[in-house]
């Protein structure tokens, strides 16, 4: 399974495209989509980050997307232009052919680090770590598109196993009732 | 001048085009793309109102288009879905070629309706006023949408105005410059 990670922002937006499975990921390419206030208005640099976006997932081909969630903490207008990159994100790469699962902060450093509260610092040392690389391209928002992307490997693994969980319960439930039919027969034909 | 006003939101954005000039505005077209929970991911869903867009621009050729900014006041989870649909909606208007102008929620009264602690009732009277007519179909959004349009109609028209006023300084001012090096040269000449 081929993951695209992203960590979205106008200035800033994170992309990794991780493959493999957990315990054998590999990185396939890390990098950070820049759009600065020079290249045009707001309405422009999105749409720079919309292309961009078009083109990686053109190059790559990853299965799937994944987006981190923002933080909510952050401040207001923050908050909105951050908003409004990572609607655009989500536009392109569902607009691409993609299924776009999203995380939030906390699932990202969860799965990424063992713990919520793991810092910035771990969290880059763990995705080294996981990926097997000595150092990564660009600012933090690209560990951080890393992350997302073994994140939804790890969780998309541990949903495997309760898919099979439940077909296991399902098939359980249905021996089940042939029993109980078989059972209801025997009384019917016994009575 | 052919303007298409946008009033995004997830769910909801209001789309009208507005043509003309400030005191002879045609309405063109108003409507509400909606998409419904049940139409898919939030994803899909932004990809859903990209497209609309798309076909709106394509089948009313406007020469511009004008978005309302986010409200600062409304609750931050809402803020951050609206502005996800409005990075969508301003990245889907400039990639089809169009320059997108901002306003903001009071911006917009102050246009519309004279002072900026219009009432939405009031901003509607207003609206189907200066558009002449009697009705708009479907919700708020629709008239937030003409608001928008009626505001970059009136506001282009003062910026007109102001530019016609910076050209007559800066003529001014160059013939003052040139006043001043013709006195240069006289001076030079009788010193």
């Amino acid at each position: 399974m081929r993951v695209l990670g992203v960590d979205p922002g106008l200035a800033r937006t994170g992309v990794a495209v991780v493959e493999g499975a957990p315990g054998a990921l590999r990185l396939i390419h890390a990098g950070c989509v820049h759009t600065a206030p020079g290249e045009g208005t707001d309405a422009q640099r999105l749409v720079l980050l919309f292309a961009s976006l078009e083109a990686l997932v053109a190059e790559h081909r990853p299965d799937l997307a994944a987006v981190e969630q923002l933080f909510f903490a952050s401040n207001r207008t923050t908050a909105m232009r951050v908003s409004e990159a990572r609607g655009v994100a989500m536009c392109a790469l569902a607009r691409a052919g993609l299924d776009v699962a999203e995380y939030t902060p906390m699932q990202v450093k969860e799965a990424v680090a063992g713990y919520g509260g793991a810092t910035k610092l771990q969290v880059g040392r763990m995705v080294r770590s996981l990926l097997r690389v000595d150092s990564l391209p660009g600012p933090d928002d690209t560990a951080d598109a890393c992350a997302v992307a073994i994140t939804h490997h790890h969780r998309a693994r541990m949903g495997r196993a309760a898919a099979r969980g439940q077909v296991a319960a399902t098939a359980g439930a249905n021996r089940l009732a042939e029993a109980v039919a078989r059972a209801q027969l025997r009384h019917a034909a016994g009575g």
